[in-house]
């Protein structure tokens, strides 16, 4: 990659969330100074076996460490600020945001044993801060986690507008409604490039006002014969607030249920996101005490994720609350691409369990955190950008967001449909696609980042597929005489004791496979060992039509020892 | 289980398809006579890991096989059909289904090496048939599959009716409209158990039409401005019909693609369900001849499978066509939960190569084959059955299904929701849940059947997780020393070459438990082996937050040999 060193150049390099959704990560290098927007982490596609979450390839910033300036976080989602850890473990850098987005980072930063990097700083709409050569103007859009931002920022090659996670709400349950005006002058001024969501670029219409699902939730609530449980994303505290209103208002105590909505609950109540009078909260160990018309309890797990507190409720796992008949479930949320399956078993068991479970698209019950293409199409009549580059979305989402632009009259040629890697290069005269560099996913499980690469993973398919066959000998050194064995041993491939035949068989290839090589003077371990698989792998397709990873194992040993 | 042996009395029994999509059966036992409704597969759930498709526990059938007189098809779904094969294989039984049923239940035995059983065949609705005790008579349904039944049959216990997988088309592709008044008819003259249909139970409103399917794609063919592909299930006949009437209309040849959707095609012709005049047909070899505008191709994979024919032409794989920007791709389905990050993945990729896709619930290009609450409704109130048992559907559809009942005036307690093996028992009296027999998921893995069970799943997915890691040994028989090795070999754990030195310190690890073992005089190979897995288990979690399966295996060397 060469680098933008021409005077009024910037590049600008998604480094996440480009034709994907999540680990959304965007560089803006100015060739002298480098500004980062967000750094999200993914959750594992099903075929990842093992990975826990994936990361963006940030080389590009370890190689430019000493020309980054700052991480400008938009919103306290993980998506956005997941692979904050990741990255000062490799370097430090200033990270600004809002302040419930901060609040929300040093407590993922604790768990890492980790702090804010010093000369990090909130930052609120209308705040200007001079970083290197740009200068940074946070404004207010709206989105399904309070104080979301997008970002405005004036390069030497123009000015460039980030939208971040946006809808339009025009009754915002804070009242904190997205900044049109803030746009609209911005647009008559004049913008060089639009990055801007694209997550719900394929749905009609406009996003429903996170109010009607307050409105929803108060029906319920005022309704239910016994205990309403909400189950929402930990982060969406007007959600929150709005369960705590209706909750105050039907005179029902709220119980909070789960480590990762009691965390948000907590860092949004100190930092004044959330308004929960004292005497409305019951410990969740004191529920038992209350009679069930009059409680409330908010928790997590409406992705069925098997540890939480929902889904331990629906197969009669959690310590303290058991599912009775009566209980309401509301699942204020839809499943992400992947989990229905784990969200329909999770249903299946409340309902077993005779709870009655509001879930689904049709229930009112949630309502989306990003804008439908008529929100899109008003963000860019607003900012009226000279290019457009689609971010947030997989690659069907940023072609439809490419359509809405030219439907509205930006140019084909000025929108600019990328991927992650990709270096679009801006000047005051134009932009186009420049290059490509480096990018892609760094896989995390457990401890080990990155060291989980394709190798393992397509190990991993074909053990999870038909398991692992293990032929295992001991030869002598000098004569190549068997001197125990072959063994066979295998898991996840048949139930060994009821295959005992097909196990014997197994060792009579091996056996011959071995007396094969000898006779033939094979004595190389490598051609030894193919020879053993391949027969062992032929004879079990034929009689099982599986192929079982087949590893044989040859131990010398010399008897003179 | 006892028998039911009293008069009049009948035992109706779920094997399959209740508490679950997919794998539909049905017992109904008098003692005397057994015959059985549909004989389904079910495809495996994500977890069941190299797991091909999943079939009934058919024990019952097989422990009572000189009692089982007949076999009876309501439509040639898979669903309904796909485990004819396994039955067969243990024992032989006369099939009855609508002629295309038959059809396609006759190609999918010769896959097998199987053949209908004698005395097998057709009927259509309103045929009568006599079987041991029972009156049998198929009566017309709607579905997405043409020449569907339900089942009116008169047993000792009185009038029992299956509903099969239906919906109400008041305009359906071939004009056959279910029959509403046969149905009307039997509810005047009384009966006693219905089971119906739940799978779209939580649906409100009304199924549309299939032909609103039709009028849509020819929209679509009408306008585009190059070639058109299809992808539908094979099995939907009025569907591949419908496209066949576009694709006449405006002149444009067909291509069939995909070999379940050839084989259904063909058999239907056969058969007389479908219609196409050869003129229109092009060999797929020979579609580049014609022009694009000139094209339409049917074919498969709108679930995204990865062998699919379309799945093939996103990635550029596919022998014999290559997308082209221009082409319109409509995908005339939803996904099957579970199947759409799948799905997804294949729109994404078949829009990087340039093709528009039409997909999605709002695009109008598909139907569901099933009936919604209102359908639902109707069926109740023609019926007017004494007694409901809810069969296909999760157990939400199932209690669903109930409220529905419950809301047109079925008492709560005539409702019998159970679940696969519950024993109904029906008298002119009454009925009621009497008891629960064998049922349960067998698992076919290539050829094995029921030879893959819970402990080669869990261990399947143990190592799908993180791999496995084997540490082996040669140990002198007689003084324990340690001959060759310890070696340690991994697969799908770490990438090996990379991990040198963590590898080194397991095998540090390994020679210490060795000696502690010979130390302590331990000799027992289990003790020893578990000596090695505890200590390696450990030292692998706490430096790299994983656990792999850990499996020591120990050689024992005679040397004197």
């Amino acid at each position: 990659m060469e680098k933008a060193e021409r005077k009024n150049l910037i590049n600008i390099i998604p480094l996440g969330g480009v034709g994907e959704i999540g680990k959304n990560m965007t560089v803006i290098d100015s060739g002298g100074d480098i500004i980062v927007i967000d750094a999200g982490l993914a959750f594992p596609e099903a075929d990842m076996f093992g990975v826990d979450i994936v990361i963006p390839d940030m080389s590009y910033l370890f190689e430019n460490r000493e020309r980054v300036r700052a991480l400008l976080i938009t919103h306290g989602h993980e998506d956005h600020t997941g692979a904050i850890p990741y990255l000062l473990r490799e370097m430090s850098v200033p990270i600004h945001g809002t302040a419930l987005a901060l609040g929300l980072i040093r407590e993922k930063l604790k768990e890492h044993n980790l702090e804010l990097p010093k000369r990090s700083s909130p930052y609120k709409p209308g705040d200007v801060l001079n970083i290197g050569c740009f200068r940074v103007e946070p404004f207010r859009v709206n989105h399904s986690i309070a104080d979301s931002v997008g970002l405005l920022i004036d390069t030497p090659a123009g000015r460039v507008i980030h939208s971040g996670d946006f809808k339009f709400d025009h009754t915002p349950v804070d009242g904190e409604v997205a900044d049109f005006r803030r746009l609209a002058i911005a647009g008559e001024e004049g913008v060089q490039v639009l990055l801007a969501d694209s997550t719900n670029a394929d749905r009609p219409g406009y996003t429903p006002s996170e109010k009607t699902v307050g409105v929803k939730l108060e029906e319920i609530i005022a309704s239910a014969p016994g205990r309403v449980m909400v189950a929402t994303f930990a982060s969406n505290v007007h959600r929150i607030q709005q369960v705590v209103s209706a909750a105050l208002k039907w005179e029902r105590r709220l119980a909070v249920l789960g480590r990762s909505i009691e965390n948000t609950v907590k860092v949004a109540c100190e930092l004044g996101y959330l308004d929960i009078p004292d005497n409305i909260i019951v410990p969740i160990d004191e529920v038992r005490r209350f009679p069930p018309e009059k409680l409330v309890i908010l928790t997590t797990g409406t992705q069925g994720e098997p540890l939480s507190a929902l889904s331990r409720m629906s197969t009669g796992d959690h310590r303290w609350v058991e599912i009775i008949p009566g209980d309401t479930v509301v699942i204020a949320a839809t499943p992400v691409p992947g989990n229905e399956s784990m969200v329909y078993r999770t249903i299946d068991n409340l309902t077993r369990m005779g709870a009655r479970v509001i879930h689904g698209r049709e229930s009112g019950v949630h309502v989306s955190g990003h804008g439908a293409q008529e929100e899109i199409k008003l963000m860019l009549n607003l900012v009226k950008p000279r290019y457009l580059i689609p971010v947030h979305g997989e690659f069907r989402h940023l072609k439809m967001h490419a359509y809405l632009a030219e439907s509205i009259g930006i140019p084909p040629e000025n929108v600019l449909v990328g991927e992650n890697g990709t270096v679009f290069e801006v000047t005051r005269e134009g932009a186009c696609v420049a290059g490509k560099t480096t990018a892609g996913s760094v896989m995390v499980d457990g401890l080990g980042v990155g060291d989980v690469g394709n190798v393992v993973l397509r190990d991993r398919r074909q053990l999870a597929q038909d398991g692992i066959l293990i032929a295992v000998a001991a030869i002598d050194k000098q004569t190549g005489a068997t001197l125990s064995g072959p063994d066979i041993v295998s898991r996840g491939f048949v139930y060994m004791r009821e295959s005992e035949q097909l196990i014997e068989e197994a060792r009579a290839r091996v056996v011959e496979a071995l007396a094969r090589c000898q006779a033939r003077q094979q004595t190389e371990w490598p051609v030894v060992k193919n020879a053993v698989r391949e027969a062992l792998a032929q004879f079990l397709w034929e009689k099982t039509r599986r192929r079982p990873m087949v590893m044989p194992i040859i131990l010398e040993v010399n008897p003179g020892q």
